[in-house]
């Protein structure tokens, strides 16, 4: 096929390099797939471009619009993506390994929007945590509040996953609401462009929302400040390097990094070879060694195994091992694919003769392999290597040299507190992994070593068929992890959102900050005048509309016929002497149960209206027992809203139940769902 | 008096610097005060220490076992306050200023140890946010879960808080379980060092928990790991050249910093001289010019007014500026002390030279000031100073150079979108505050500056009176701000403890994940075996003990009798044809509250036992409405327990209620307090 030129996108426009091409080779037969470069680019220009038209398109969008926005991209994707598997084979991915970046690249956008949308307000402001009260008449109080930074997100890729490593990042970026200039590593930056390209022609995203440079960077991290990010995703040496760029402490730049990482997964000390754990723990070795040919910054570098099963294991991974096939992905029945690139496979048989100094070489050659459907020469194919190492704290480079290919060290451990001592000399990583049946030895291993990672799988015979496995990231799980992994961490549901916004603590008065947050304050003003608050249609309802009932005194006959009538017949209803013999009760008590109906059927307005349902009822508090003869008032206030669709909207009321000294009885919020 | 020969403390023994001792000269007459060094210090051996003997001891305690250790501390510090007010003087702080240092500190540790026993379990492990289903049978789901690091914390400080300095980072350190380095900056490490003498004495700390460093550290950067914390505050310079330290970026040493910034203040143009808001706007630059000598990362330097304002709030301050009184602050009416020392006099002299290029001085004499009670020349006394810049957007300085001192600029803005830009030109602060009356001018700031402060405060006539002050950074509020503050957070309840811990994603079966987290997780075993659960003592009940009640069938009676005792008459259950219109609703349908009326009926153990009270109910949700001749049931599931006291400790139950066809029907936490 004919060499692709690839394109820049800055400034809106697509951008082709006005010299200093690159060369693309193929990872299956060495040919020539894509040029590349961005020479020319003008990057201060593409960074103000981005702070001044995309930044504020977005900010004038609602997280949910957002949301469906990120949707329409992960959809248009989905609708092209043929176009993708076709330039991805060219990377060396089997069809298997396509589909976890491309499918699972669109997933990620899919999940994203769907939680955008059920977790985040339909609003511009999203607010943190509840109220502090700060003075104690309560006409001073706080509330933290995230808004959208208002810089360029600079996402700089790896290239094993030139869809996924795209998107993962995007998500969350968008539905913050911040621009992006996205940077992907040139060995796959054909698939990135193709990617990229379906986004822009989905013609969802507003000017300056996304750009992209397919070659060096220049002088793009000159040109960043204090509302920026960087995200990179890639080796340990790179990241540092940009980390050390002076503008980033200098401005105090958001870095995050997620660097390749010396993974570890343990057999526990409960599994013996018959155990099921067993089988699991040497077939997902293998699966982590061969998917994505080990190009994976999630995959297993080091196995540890009980030292008395160490034989045994080494046995059986080399059996499985032995059925993998190695060839061109597009040929049926390869299992495993090229390294990237020919530089790559030098990379990893160099890294592979550091580690073979402290273990040798027990399945695979590093010089030799048997390809399928393609020459050995031409591509970059390498044989699945395990290493074993018998003395593992002797050893260095088995926990510090990553081989960036199919390539684990098996080595043994004497007891769980060595197993555990010896995954964290890999100092930091993105995930570990931990087969065992037993709850106790997964508890020490997470108090042991769950400062040292960011992800912990643990896997049994419970779970192993549903588990999506050792090297998978999920969007609704943090991926990231410390020290050597780079103290990064993305995604993680709407954690991952936040990384692009800023948490700015308000204080004021309740009524200065209900008006900035949208969230009604307790002593923020109350509208109470007519008409009763459920008979405005949602767009009507202001926040602070409220609603003061008259009183119901509550009767000895009453709680008695709530007892009978329900069947909870607690003592502390039911007997005066036992009541009183409870440390929280001055007798017998009304059931809360029996307030809240009791709440409700004074607050609610019972004919047909706005009001469709009571969908549920949060941080429900009962503080103050009442009594026979106590006589209970509701304060019902709108705190919040949220527009679902074009139909209905949620809406959360704040209900506060009083007694006859004006003590609180009951405080909880409200939800009902409200016709627009 | 004599010099102090401050002490280190290390490895549990206190340590006399070996030789190269700095003399400490008083704020005040110039005199030695103290003497202090580090010189012998084995820096790697305390890092060591803190990791192998304090982490382990700290992590063996529960959240609650360390915050009660915490009150111990600030009590321990109560009880001595007068011995820290003594030394406070000589740092040339008032009485309030000294106030705020020492038991704003006291009051810091008081705050996170109320708030660890409440927000935080009594455990050593944080479960964070809800479970997350990673599978479509729910047999594979993911549970995030913080830990404590396992390294160690070092504080570096600033010389204006000497004791709130510390404590506002130890208190969320220890209660994390970490272990802390405290380096205090030197011209007041003689009132660090009291008060750190106060907290060992108090005999609560276990061995390693707390070391101090009064001089120099050394190589103690080169031995951290990616386990450890090193939190500064100071200036932007050496937060720079400490972040760039190689070992941060290659080990990614979590680095927070809290640097100087240019803090602004705006006055609202919807503020005449005749509003409330222009004078509290006056009073609160003058206070925040004059306490602490202006000595506080939190102060305002640039103080925006409109356009129109520039001279009558020019008047305004220099009329209150007026009446300031400098001089040593042990004497009655002085109101202003003096800056830390003659070289910080120099250092403020010299940045007030480099604004005046800009801005022009219209109050104050940097050279000449009248002192009350001391010597101009021996103390570091110095004169408030206004200055006055008409031109903002022409001025850099006034935007960049800090004077660390009684020092602000005032500055004319033309609308309230100028006013915006002119505060982020600071490219980043800790605070910035805003007097105004108008919600809808508060909103445009928020969104138009929230982004680029870590805290906003508003100001108005309602709030004045409690407000703490642009200032003052307060526990409960996060304390930090990006850019040129430092891009870090501190505080903020209990996001400030989660600095100093680790955020590892779970991964396993719901039996599994219940194991490690000590919370319940839908679809992990159940014990149903009698007793009933409500008849075990808090220490008996196990995580998942379960209840499944018998089926009760809610009858149209049962919905009109409840309807009708309660009084909520609302039309979806009273009238057929109404109700079939509504949305959500096939039919006349249950009162939400008569569901969980009749759940409780079903689940509650009526006799006396351990189960004291209902306290509350979370995360109520109907699923699906429950119609006449319907069946509901309750799965009742003890899901976590907090132990509150010697008397009783709290349950959480997972509540499901499901109808005939086992679908739920509505979802929720009940909250009860068993006895011990």
């Amino acid at each position: 096929m004919k060499p692709l030129k690839l394109m820049n996108y800055a400034e809106g426009q697509w951008f082709g390099a006005s010299g200093g091409l690159s060369d693309v080779l193929s990872a299956i037969d060495g040919q020539v797939v894509a040029q590349t470069g961005s020479q020319g680019l003008n990057f201060k220009a593409m960074t103000d471009y981005a702070r001044k038209v995309g930044g504020p398109a977005l900010r004038a969008m609602t997280f949910h619009e957002r949301a469906r926005m990120v949707k329409s991209l992960a959809e248009a994707i989905m609708a092209r993506k043929e176009e993708l598997y076709e330039l991805s084979s060219q990377t060396g991915a089997t069809r298997v390994d396509g589909w976890i970046d491309i499918e699972g690249g669109a997933g990620t956008l899919f999940a994203y929007s769907s939680r955008g949308r059920r977790e985040l307000p339909n609003d511009r402001i999203l607010v943190d945590g509840p109220p502090e009260i700060l003075s104690k008449a309560g006409g001073f109080v706080g509330q933290h509040v995230f808004t959208p930074l208002q810089g360029v997100a600079v996402h700089i890729n790896a290239f094993n996953f030139p869809v996924w490593g795209m998107l993962e990042k995007l998500g969350p970026t968008l539905i913050a609401g911040v621009p992006a200039i996205v940077k992907p590593a040139s060995a796959t930056a054909y698939l990135t462009e193709a990617c990229f390209r379906i986004m822009v022609e989905a013609g969802v995203l507003p000017d300056g929302a996304l750009q992209l440079i397919v070659g060096q960077t220049g002088d793009l991290l000159d040109h960043l400040t204090c509302q920026d990010v960087v995200s990179f995703t890639g080796s340990a040496q790179t990241a540092a390097k940009l980390q050390g760029h002076p503008v980033i402490a200098r401005e105090s730049v958001r870095f995050i990094a997620e660097r390749d990482s010396l993974n570890a997964t343990v057999l526990g000390p409960d599994c013996t070879p018959e155990a099921p754990e067993f089988d699991l723990f040497i077939k997902e070795v293998v699966r982590e060694m061969t998917v994505k040919a080990g190009q994976k910054c999630t995959a297993i570098r080091r196995a540890f195994v009980p030292a008395t099963l160490l034989d045994a294991a080494e046995a059986a991974l080399k059996a499985r091992l032995a059925k993998v096939k190695v060839g061109d992905p597009r040929v049926q029945g390869v299992t495993m694919g090229a390294l990237v690139s020919q530089a790559q496979r030098r990379d990893v048989r160099e890294k592979v003769a550091e580690l073979a100094r402290e273990a040798r070489i027990v399945f695979g050659d590093p010089d030799t392999v048997e390809v399928t459907g393609a020459s050995a020469d031409d591509g970059a194919f390498l044989s699945p290597i395990l290493l074993r190492c018998d003395d593992p704290w002797k050893g260095q480079a088995v926990h510090d040299v990553e081989a960036f290919g199919p390539v684990s060290t098996l080595m043994p451990y004497t007891d769980l507190q060595d197993a555990v001592a010896l995954c964290n000399r890999g100092q930091g990583s993105l995930v570990m992994s931990l087969f065992t049946y037993d709850p106790a030895v997964a508890s020490q291993v997470v108090l042991g070593s769950g400062a040292f990672h960011g992800r912990l799988l643990i896997v049994d015979r419970d779970c192993a068929k549903e588990s999506t496995g050792h090297g998978s990231p999920l969007p609704n799980l943090i991926h990231g992890g410390p020290g050597r992994a780079g103290g990064g961490e993305e995604m993680g549901g709407v954690r991952g959102i936040l990384h692009y916004m800023q948490r700015t603590a308000l204080q004021g008065s309740p009524r200065m900050l209900t008006g900035v947050s949208h969230r009604w304050i307790a002593n923020a003003p109350e509208q109470t005048d007519p008409p009763h608050p459920f008979r405005l249609r949602f767009g009507e309802l202001e926040i602070g509309k409220s609603l003061h009932t008259q009183a119901r005194t509550i009767t000895l006959e009453d709680i008695e016929h709530f007892a009978e009538f329900t069947g909870d017949t607690f003592y502390a209803h039911m007997d005066e002497e036992a009541a009183a013999a409870n440390p929280f009760f001055p007798g017998r008590v009304a059931h809360g149960y029996l307030i809240l109906s009791f709440a409700a059927g004074l607050f609610v307005d019972p004919a047909p209206g706005p009001v469709l349902a009571n969908y549920g009822l949060d941080n429900l508090r009962f503080l103050k027992p009442v009594s026979p003869g106590d006589a209970i008032k509701v304060r019902l206030t709108a705190k919040s809203k949220s527009q679902r669709n074009e139909e209905y909207g949620e809406v959360r009321w704040d209900v506060l139940v009083t007694n006859q000294d004006g003590e609180t009885v009951a405080a909880y919020d409200l939800l009902t769902m409200n016709a627009i």
